[in-house]
């Protein structure tokens, strides 16, 4: 059976995640329809990144086995024609090779938290950044990010419900853009890792904001991270502001030539 | 009584427009009901621009006379405790004179609209972008918007229900700018005017749209402008993408310092 990759774009608000939860739609559910409308088969997806309820995906890649050879241009289009209602959509198709697996053939995964320090509630973007009523500092945010740079044991920075067989992982990046608005500042906290765990981004995100906020000394993160316990993170941040930006590849199955849609 | 005016944001998608409407939600109906829970009296208020259905605005601007001298900064958060779960929100909040009138006193305003040419159907910006599923090309709609500019008959360019008094306005600045995304370009369109007449920036867009995809030349837009002909006009552009900027004042009666919220 011909193997396919799809680079996906979702508003996670009206989902339950990106997994299948009984009794609620999530996003997969909502693919694998789509799929079925146009495949003989019980087509099943895979996805990079498992995102939580109200998480977004700019660049989410699933990978799904379907009975026919499809032109991807084609595949693409029938598909959203499906997803059209339901706020997910196919940003790109491409043919890949049977050993080609979203999930596991990802060397990084990247994801940006966009939070919003200004007085006023969100009004169009309610649901898609955190926004928070006071200002924050960036540099001591900054500071403070260093410490979760590397290889460290992040299960302070995890959910307790967290199912990774070890909470030793490496964080490659952690950047924080700022944007000036008209009426406050966006921060984008960019972070990449080859993979993350569950609410790590959240965790990550809601103790800076802490710090930004004054509350925190930036070196308090480093003393978070050492304790090795859950008690001592800050507050988690919202799923409002997380979107999966991407998921690296060696090779890129998306920069085929002709593969674009 | 003391007089304020407030800068506004909406989420144009759930309302009727700015203006009441007889059983439908208008965004000056969610205003007024809550000045209304504030002040004894029963407040009215008038916006620089009345904004159709579906169309944002991150700089709307209102007054209204109240019964009670407020402190400005109170006076906002008073009204966006009232109106969070509405999806309007007050970015600011002032104390003005007597013979300001948001609408009579503002000698200019300025809208967004904002075109996303993707192919994929947009998620989480829907209703808040016009997406097209196919290149447009900048130069030409640059050289089409420049017909645009001075002094005209807009009588092709504005809706058969439009109740301004004469046809002729003067445009003041048609900036087209392009934003690069991972998947396309988003365009912004960036009109300026003294007042534009009811649906002249969507007929505008929706007529330079036709000139970007190549259906029309440059001059078509000449043509259409000299027609004084509704028949004329390309298709209108959806509400989605149209955002109410700001509203000019001499002085701005928010650039005094201490009214910031």
């Amino acid at each position: 059976m011909p193997r396919f990759a799809f680079k996906i774009e979702y508003d996670g608000r009206p989902f339950a995640g990106w997994q299948r939860q009984k009794g609620q739609i999530s996003v997969q559910q909502a693919f694998e329809e789509a799929l079925g409308k146009i495949d003989m088969g019980v087509p099943r997806a895979t996805a990079a990144g498992r995102t939580d309820s109200g998480v977004h995906a700019v660049g989410q890649v699933a990978h799904c086995d379907l009975q026919k050879e499809w032109e991807p241009f084609r595949l693409a289009e029938a598909l959203n024609a499906h997803l059209r209602p339901r706020r997910v959509a196919v940003l790109q198709a491409t043919r890949v090779a049977n050993d080609f697996n979203a999930r596991m053939s990802a060397t990084g995964r990247r994801y940006v938290f966009r939070l919003v320090s200004r007085r006023a509630p969100l009004t169009y973007q309610k649901g898609l950044a955190w926004q928070i009523p006071y200002p924050l500092a960036a540099d001591p945010m900054r500071i403070a990010a260093k410490h979760f740079l590397g290889r460290h044991d992040f299960t302070t920075f995890r959910s307790a419900h967290c199912q990774a067989d070890s909470p030793v992982k490496t964080l490659d990046e952690l950047e924080i853009d700022e944007l000036l608005l008209s009426d406050g500042i966006e921060f984008r906290f960019i972070a990449k890792a080859r993979s993350f765990m569950h609410r790590q981004i959240r965790s990550m995100v809601g103790s800076l904001e802490r710090v930004g906020a004054g509350a925190w000394a930036p070196d308090d993160i480093l003393e978070a991270l050492k304790a090795r316990d859950r008690q001592a993170c800050g507050p988690v941040a919202p799923p409002d502001g997380l979107y999966f930006d991407r998921a690296f590849y060696d090779p890129d199955p998306f920069e085929r030539p002709g593969a674009q849609i």
